[in-house]
């Protein structure tokens, strides 16, 4: 691991609040359209928040490596109208009433506006992408599309029935960690680094990537409902098994607490066994630990990446983001 | 217009067997996944036939240019695949039942696994063009699917509303003659045609394109349920006022019939008036005729188009196309 010292947030917010703002004025102009529902739906989103951290790994990843030209501007806006684009998708398949606390777009548009919109930001960013001018760019980004919309179609199949670790990780992996990669990648991209360079980056952000979902994860069965946005155990209640829970079922676990847990998976609601009965299950079986540590693994294994990364606060910075990620209540 | 003699439907089919075979088995190697769904619902699509007229657009632009590389099939396999995501995701917002005398995929597979299956092949038609290595197929490409993605968000918006010859002029271009126009352009992009050529192929294909369209609007007012595969009507039935209809509203229909018309769109049905009562008012004012006109006169056009391309049967063949487009019953 690198002696450089870890950054603090504050340092970090200050350090990317320039470029993210120019980020964000890059996404609300790719995202105008003279067809009023694209330029209505991707602003509601857009103000929806969200934590912006593909778009800070990519400024980072960069940036650590010297680059500080506009295709970084171009590129954050990419990969947040990219990630928007799935968010619209992925509410149409959940059949989502909320997201982040908000009604949801295809609660509020319906279904047919939401698949439009959802293709066209895709379309939107690829169209931005292309400015690059850079085959590897729109290699990369291609080949995280598909391996996202894969990923969910995989979920879809599993859905209510348990998962191995394997396949949680290779959910997880598309879910999530695959974009967290490609952002570093682009960055690195940018930066004319070489492909050993580039896939260091993209370690980085694989671990990092994992260990934000397991931590998601563990918050969606641990934090409360006013924290989440959104009502406690939404995994379990869309019949998904999450590390802690696939842990319970594999090891040591009672016949009569895997079935508490089975029937929850299976029922897709609480009507028979409570969420406090599920998490009494999960933490008498160490396994909210166990998914906790799993995390702290990948965490240090993104820290581990950075190795060859030369010091700077932008190298600082990327070593506070595993800590962050592992450490964050929300 | 050219003075090459045109060529029979016989001809045609004959000169581009091969290539077309070629396609067919790009698509079907190209929509393969280890995601079970993906290869399922792309192998139902793939099955139900089509005319395959985008592709042999593409291949016909091509090869009167010269050109007879590996490209224009693989490029062919994309525009099917690009055609066929479109029809994915339109089953899903029209909530069809049936789609060329099947079940539709949404009704078959759910809209979930359709969302993500139609995005899956928008990807895989962009990463199979990315093999190209040519910015300007990818231009173009991407450029399309905006227009065809913002051409069905417009239509949605006007569901059930008269409009204007305009509007019904611009929505037919985005949903068939852009993707006409772009397999033109891509076949003169493969065989290097500079752009004054590429601007001329594209314009012919856009032509033919708006042709296919009025025709198949059209046929959908005057063919027989047997005929067409569906209900006879489904556009007024779906609240689209076409170019026969449009006419009617717009020249010389009495007040009453008027209202019959403006009543079955309102509706979305024909509980009040009846589809033969409709097709009288069409045929009294002249209206489908006037449709049928305006397509000849874009089938005109589009010959008028090929003036500058070289003799060849490949020409021959693109002289055949818009007669056979404005002239079938099917």
């Amino acid at each position: 691991m690198s002696t450089v010292a870890t950054a603090t947030a504050k340092e970090v917010f200050d350090l990317l609040h320039d470029d993210l703002v120019a980020i964000e004025r890059e996404f609300g102009a790719d995202a105008v359209s003279s067809v009023a529902a694209i330029t209505e739906i991707s602003d509601y989103l857009r103000e929806g928040g969200g934590k912006r951290i593909r778009p800070s790994l990519l400024l980072l990843a960069a940036r650590s490596l010297g680059y500080s030209d506009r295709g970084m501007i171009r590129l954050g806006a990419v990969v947040e109208m990219v990630h928007t684009a799935t968010l619209v998708h992925d509410d149409i398949i959940d059949a989502a009433d909320t997201r982040r606390g908000r009604p949801s777009t295809n609660r509020a548009w319906g279904n047919g506006k939401c698949v439009l919109v959802g293709d066209w930001l895709y379309m939107q960013a690829f169209r931005v992408a292309l400015e690059e001018r850079n085959f590897r760019v729109l290699e990369l980004l291609i080949g995280l599309t598909q391996q996202m919309v894969e990923g969910e179609l995989l979920q879809m199949e599993r859905l209510g029935k348990p998962i191995s670790e394997g396949e949680y990780h290779d959910l997880i992996y598309r879910k999530t960690a695959c974009l967290f990669e490609v952002s570093m990648r682009l960055g690195a991209v940018l930066a004319g680094a070489d492909r050993a360079v580039e896939d260091a980056m993209g370690d980085y952000g694989r671990n990092l990537g994992l260990a934000f979902q397991i931590v998601d994860d563990v918050l969606d069965l641990t934090a409360t409902e006013e924290v989440l946005g959104k009502p406690v155990a939404s995994d379990l209640r869309e019949g998904k098994a999450t590390l802690a829970v696939i842990h319970t079922l594999e090891n040591g676990s009672t016949p009569a607490e895997r079935l508490s847990i089975q029937t929850v998976l299976r029922d897709g609601n609480f009507d028979r066994v409570s969420p406090s009965e599920i998490l009494h299950i999960l933490n008498r079986n160490q396994s909210v630990n166990y998914a906790m540590q799993s995390a702290f693994g990948y965490s240090a294994a993104a820290q581990a990446a950075l190795a060859g990364v030369p010091d700077s606060e932008y190298k600082r910075a990327l070593q506070w983001m595993p800590e962050f990620v592992v450490a964050r209540e929300k």
